[in-house]
């Protein structure tokens, strides 16, 4: 049974990859950056989100997001407070997103033409194995990290952090109350993926939002 | 695809519940109370397995555990330090563990024998999703939560919280600088899985433990 799954995912992966291909190229003729936010549940990726949608808005960019979820639309009521336009994709149990899920929610999606956005946000699933193997067409995926989760994350989690294009730290403010060790969590990512862009950041106080705007920027272009 | 995936899927599961009735019977035959620990990666499992075990081991009480990693095993040599035997699954990229993965390394364990345990603990693989399907034989499935993860996490995982027959808030000291809403958490848990027991927990201060403790000897009876 065993070879049967390993057979019928490579054939689903490569379903997913052709799919993304075809997604990237309509992304990158729209002219529109994509991302993916991969992270563990309760790491906090809606509130980054939703912090870096209301920024981006305010320096007079657009950008919209796609949020999934296995069940309710509690994120992107979340993320609507941003004034972006929000779509909320339910997997229904399925532990991550895939391509086809998002090319079906941009088709239906009336609110966005991608040739007005200057940026799509995906939020992926919460869960750091799984979507780690679903290319969803983006340009970059980030992988996030909160200073609540242990510095060996990267270490245990190697396939999300090898194929992440940045690294956000989330939740700083709250760093020493949870004995964040700074130094050992940079250095975990580093091996993982030396070199990676790293961000630390605070959706709650804003501290490294503008260095992750300024990213944002540079990588459109 | 999709309908080969399913019965597929359903094939695997079948085939976990019955090995999983197998150990149930060997765990009760052998007179030792088996829990399943899951919860998102970093909330906490492992530094709440550790302080678990060593103050079952004050109490004279013998424990063992499992601990299922993707890859690495840190988390084996921290809960080592608690003096209990230790043994670490690597999964290698699944993200759950299964009742064969739990059979095998029962198996060739030969620093333990379950007739002299009075509790195994199993920490699976840090994910909401997946492991809620797989049956390990454990009689008490324990649904962990931290007040860093936000409140909404039992509806966004229902299947998980649905299936457990216990919650345990952890990192209760830092639910103040996390802006934890107590009250909307157990709101959540009790609106999926109502009249669960809730213990409230910092494996740092020791809050929530005796109460935990307690729990555990009730249980075994």
């Amino acid at each position: 049974m065993t070879t049967r799954i390993v057979e019928l995912r490579r054939g689903i992966l490569k379903k997913n990859d052709e799919l993304a291909a075809g997604l990237r190229q309509r992304f990158t003729a729209a002219g529109v950056l994509v991302l993916n936010l991969v992270s563990s549940p309760g790491t906090g990726k809606t509130a980054f989100l939703e912090r870096t949608l209301r920024e981006l808005r305010g320096h007079g960019a657009h950008a919209a997001a796609l949020v999934g979820d296995l069940e309710t639309d509690n994120d992107a009521r979340r993320l609507a407070a941003s004034g972006a336009p929000v779509r909320q994709i339910n997997t229904h149990g399925i532990c991550h997103l895939d391509a086809e899920m998002v090319g079906k929610h941009l088709d239906g999606w009336e609110e966005i033409a991608l040739e007005e956005l200057d940026y799509l946000f995906i939020e992926n699933v919460g869960n750091l194995v799984c979507p780690s193997s679903y290319d969803l067409g983006e340009r970059i995926r980030v992988a996030l990290l909160s200073v609540t989760e242990g510095e060996d994350k990267p270490l245990k989690y190697p396939t999300l952090f090898n194929s992440a294009d940045a690294a956000v730290i989330t939740k700083i403010d709250i760093a020493e109350p949870c004995g964040f060790d700074r130094e050992l969590a940079l250095q975990n990512i580093h091996e993982i993926r030396p070199g990676i862009r790293i961000f630390e950041t605070s959706a709650k106080t804003g501290v490294g939002m503008e260095e992750w705007l300024r990213y944002l920027e540079e990588v459109r272009g």
